[in-house]
């Protein structure tokens, strides 16, 4: 029996496309052929709707919570999914997750992952002011404008993986969403944070602590490009773990996309795992079974 | 050992006051008495805060999933909380529940449980006209207006019992949120449906369904009234099932408020369950150790 890890990227669950039922599709067929399967995945067009809504309202709301409103938001739907092609009495646990990071890590003192939505200039300004939001000139769908920018620290320990372990012996568990709801120990009480864990990087952390052989990254790219975006970009097939840290140090993997994602990969496979792939997510099985997707291996 | 559900009204969970930190505070005290503690809660206010963001920002979201979301919020706030008095090393489970109605139900044909934010009659007749939604008249914390009335049907099945079961035998389990996600099945098929179900009658049936001894309802008020709102009101101590089913008949409690909360308390005690109690947020461990609350016997 075949242990995955499948990362379910964000993109993959906005609601204008109908690719979240694709994917619950391949992963009923992958559990269908007898694979243990534990699922995470992004959150991103669900925060921004959730901090856009809360903002116009003139609410308040932190990081932490609405991760954890996100993860039992997408982790609802993806069971129902799930439950719905593979039957009633197959069980399907949804677990919001907490994930331990550090305070005095580096990333809280230079927040650099942007969140929700893109203001104009004089929107970013205000709530720059009125919130101390630090935000961030950048590009988001061919739309220039500013985003705010927050923490994104390494995630240290999953406070959930027992249970996980333990619920992935009788069925499907959906747990890291969004990267795990971030939680710091400070004078030994566990305090949310205002920050954003990767969750490649969490599924990583999540499929070593498993001892899982696979970690499947499905994202909005069929397979990693070398040269990325130039005149001789091409397509990899397969890479070494040595490859993929000269390639990475090389500069070919765009940062806050598919380096975090490069990242989770070697870091898998470092700590113990077999196989590393990522693909889109219209073809999970056929990089699994097949050739598609980019396939690292030690 | 004693079992008890204790379900925590959605009033004692708004930002606005330290109650929740009160309640935590004796559900410590009570697992620290080596009680096997489940527990449950409301979500009225988060419910109303999120649905009027929504709104605001213009966005649809349906009521499963707004449950569910503010199942996580209030899980992890609860979870927080509990662990920062019992330590790190306790175990505290957060998990999303959906619970079966009956889309055939009366209820779904006569909406009665208002939900979200009082809206002024030009906006509600927007609303009912937009949106289609049912709108009632009403008094909401002394002002009158219009709210939005959803199905409230009959909690039948808890879809996640036999996980909340396991999971008890390790530590405290927080479950039911908001009374559940409300699903059925259609063709077979898993799904979530427009309508809340009420948490106390929830929080009943898991009561009955995991053989726990006691159901403590906490709530704003410390002991439930006869003749209430009237010259001659008077608090209840104790009562029996065949007391409380008369008062019921003879329209002591108020639709909509008191009058689930008995029957909750009746649906458990008739179904095995020990002893009801209804009390206050802050009386909690006076009313399990001492003459705090109503209760209802046998």
């Amino acid at each position: 029996m075949e242990k995955i890890v499948v990362a379910i990227g964000g993109n993959a669950i906005s609601k204008a496309n109908k690719e979240l039922e694709n994917v619950c599709k391949q992963i009923a067929l992958l559990i269908e052929k007898d694979s243990k399967i534990a699922l995470t995945h992004g959150n991103g067009p669900q925060v921004g709707e959730l901090l856009l809504s809360f903002e116009k309202a003139n609410q308040k709301i932190t990081l932490d919570v609405v991760v954890a409103m996100t993860q039992a938001q997408i982790g609802y739907e993806i069971q129902t999914l799930l439950q719905n092609f593979l039957g009633k009495d197959r069980k399907i646990f949804v677990i919001p997750t907490r994930v331990l990071v550090d305070r005095r890590e580096e990333a809280f003192l230079n927040p650099t992952k942007p969140i929700g939505p893109l203001y104009a200039e004089e929107e970013a300004k205000r709530l720059m002011e009125e919130k101390g939001y630090i935000m961030k000139r950048v590009t988001m769908e061919n739309k220039v404008g500013y985003r705010r920018v927050v923490p994104s620290p390494q995630p240290i320990e999953i406070l959930e993986l027992e249970m996980i372990r333990r619920l992935l012996k009788e069925g499907i568990v959906i747990s890291c969403g969004g990267g795990g709801i971030p939680v710091v120990y400070e004078e030994g009480k566990l305090k949310g944070v205002e920050a954003v864990i990767d969750k490649d990087l969490a599924s990583a952390l999540l499929a070593s602590a498993l001892k899982f052989d696979k970690l499947v990254i499905a994202t909005n790219i069929e397979k990693v490009k070398l040269n990325f975006m130039k005149e001789n970009e091409r397509d990899i097939d397969e890479m070494s773990v040595d490859e993929a840290k000269k390639y990475l140090k090389e500069g070919h993997f765009q940062e806050g996309s598919m380096k975090p994602k490069i990242i989770a990969c070697i870091n898998f496979l470092e700590s113990g795992g077999k196989e590393a792939i990522i693909t889109s997510t219209s073809k999970i099985i056929d990089a699994i079974f097949g050739d598609a997707g980019t396939k690292i291996r030690k």
